[in-house]
């Protein structure tokens, strides 16, 4: 579809700074990609203001919003009229092949089972994420979409990783890793010990084993495969010691003068490695196994953080990741 | 049992610097307690080099060593006459009451259960380990002695874990979080949701609902209670983290002069924070359950370390441990 011009429905009312950072950001979409065409979804007259014209923009008004504190699947069951919904239902109609929202990541899996629909033999979704690493940055599957997982699953993640690292992250022979306990064989749970006898079956993956929770950050796999329940922890764990570390540091540096000094000259050092690590910066998580390209931003996107978000569900749908993945399954 | 001598079997074998500075350990301790006694099993021709005479310390001979490689189960059953087994046969007949190894994890925990014995009306195991955070220094459990877990094993983790906390770590009413993939109710997959009902029911317990990944370094909780398989993913992650900022940093900072004089300047500050974090100086980790006081010192473990392993033996032993837990089962 190299040719066709991508339509991608943007929830204009979800995340922290909606909707103004969202329109600058499909603005800023617009302007970069000749073959986009944006739908914004929510509050006619809330977006109109934020919104600077262009041929390639377009409002679809929606007149609820959900609220990161609702009940996901019941919000997106209740709230047929929310901007998020909206969005997922031109996905769904065939009238945008992608979705991206700030909103409630659980929001948006619910609606992306529910409304979108999964893909035609995938039995759940996953939410992969890019993870930084010292090497290079991995891809890691499921974040939270499907708590705990059957081995077919998680061979199912597997495949669509592979195909994301791939396809999106321009990964030649992306590596895939099993989440475990240890490196070694007799390591794992039931479930861990089922898939890796499932994907070492699969001779389109080139599979690595496991991968113990230190080599995560090393950056020893391209794709880092587990249950959303582990992902989520690992995910949050790794976000939480990031901002520790930079409270610890910021509140010692203040007690000394030497400290402050000695910040200032290793200001640019610290401010790289922060940037590297910085979650946010890295343009969305796509919710994988549903029937189009769905791209949640961070809640705290500002306009080139959807911008990138909107860029990650333009390539999955340049690059027919969801036509691959079938053909995989 | 206040008055009484505190007998600790000593592994003089295990771990990366042994039997050198086990032996200074061993010495170390008997210096700071005079309640206590001390058998260091292993290698008599080497052990006696290394080993400064001291009227509470003996040696028991054991001819064989535990590889770090080893299955853990077949290596504490095939060697009878290993250093790690032999300490753990002196728990099991009485000899001593408690056991401290740097060697391998896992055959400490296949003897724990195979040798030593599990207390009356635990099923499983838990290896406990504090983890240092902001606030304070918490109590996690199980980070890798049982994979997979029973609602009902996560309740005794809870009741092991907040027994510890108290006696161990002078924690007065300690609260006991349970790690889940949200704060909210509704999260937690079957086992997790199952725990909490049971952990709720418990009046003795101060429970304080779940705890996301974010929150654990944050120190918002003085239990955190988990299955082997998440806690030994969150603990690695989290070391891996740090190994790898240390790693970064240092490598940032040789490319610039002026980072360098920042880094100087700031050493004082990183030092203390990386005191704080490192792993190795938290004395050591407790496998609760079974019956005697079994602490694991970290591998790398070097006199204080292991000094400050044979005092959580000692502080257990002391405050009737296994008597408390055998109690509120």
């Amino acid at each position: 579809m190299n040719d066709k011009k991508i339509v991608i429905a943007l929830d204009a009312m979800g995340g922290d700074n909606a909707p103004g950072e969202i329109c600058k950001g499909a603005l800023l979409a617009c302007q970069k990609y000749d073959d986009i065409e944006i739908i914004l979804t929510g509050d006619t007259e809330k977006i109109k203001p934020c919104l600077e014209s262009h041929p390639r923009i377009h409002i679809e008004h929606a007149s609820e919003i959900i609220d990161p504190d609702e009940h996901p699947a019941n919000a997106i069951r209740k709230k047929k009229d929310s901007s998020l919904r909206v969005a997922m239902e031109m996905v769904r109609r065939g009238e945008a092949q992608g979705c991206v929202s700030a909103g409630s990541t659980g929001a948006i899996v619910a609606g992306g089972v529910l409304v979108v629909g999964r893909l035609p033999g995938i039995d759940r979704p996953a939410l992969g994420v890019p993870i930084p690493s010292v090497e290079k940055t991995s891809f890691m599957l499921d974040v939270g979409a499907t708590v705990r997982c059957k081995p077919e699953n998680l061979l199912q993640f597997a495949l669509m990783g592979s195909i994301y690292s791939h396809k999106v992250m321009k990964v030649a022979n992306p590596e895939v890793k099993l989440l475990s306990n240890g490196t070694e064989e007799i390591k794992g749970d039931d479930t861990v010990l089922g898939a890796r006898e499932l994907i070492e079956k699969k001779n389109s993956l080139n599979f690595g084993g496991y991968i113990e929770g230190n080599e995560v950050v090393a950056g020893h796999a391209d794709v880092i495969v587990c249950d959303g329940f582990n992902g989520n922890i690992a995910l949050k764990l790794g976000e939480g010691i990031m901002q520790s570390l930079k409270g610890l540091l910021t509140d010692e540096v203040k007690s000394s003068f030497m400290a402050k000094a000695g910040m200032l000259l290793l200001a640019p050092v610290v401010k790289k490695l922060w940037a590297r690590f910085n979650y946010e910066q890295y343009g969305g998580s796509a919710l994988l196994g549903v029937n189009g390209a769905v791209i949640k931003a961070h809640g705290r996107s500002k306009s080139p953080a959807v911008l990138s978000a909107i860029s990650v569900a333009r390539n999955f749908i340049k690059e027919d990741g969801n036509e691959l993945i079938s053909r995989e399954l």
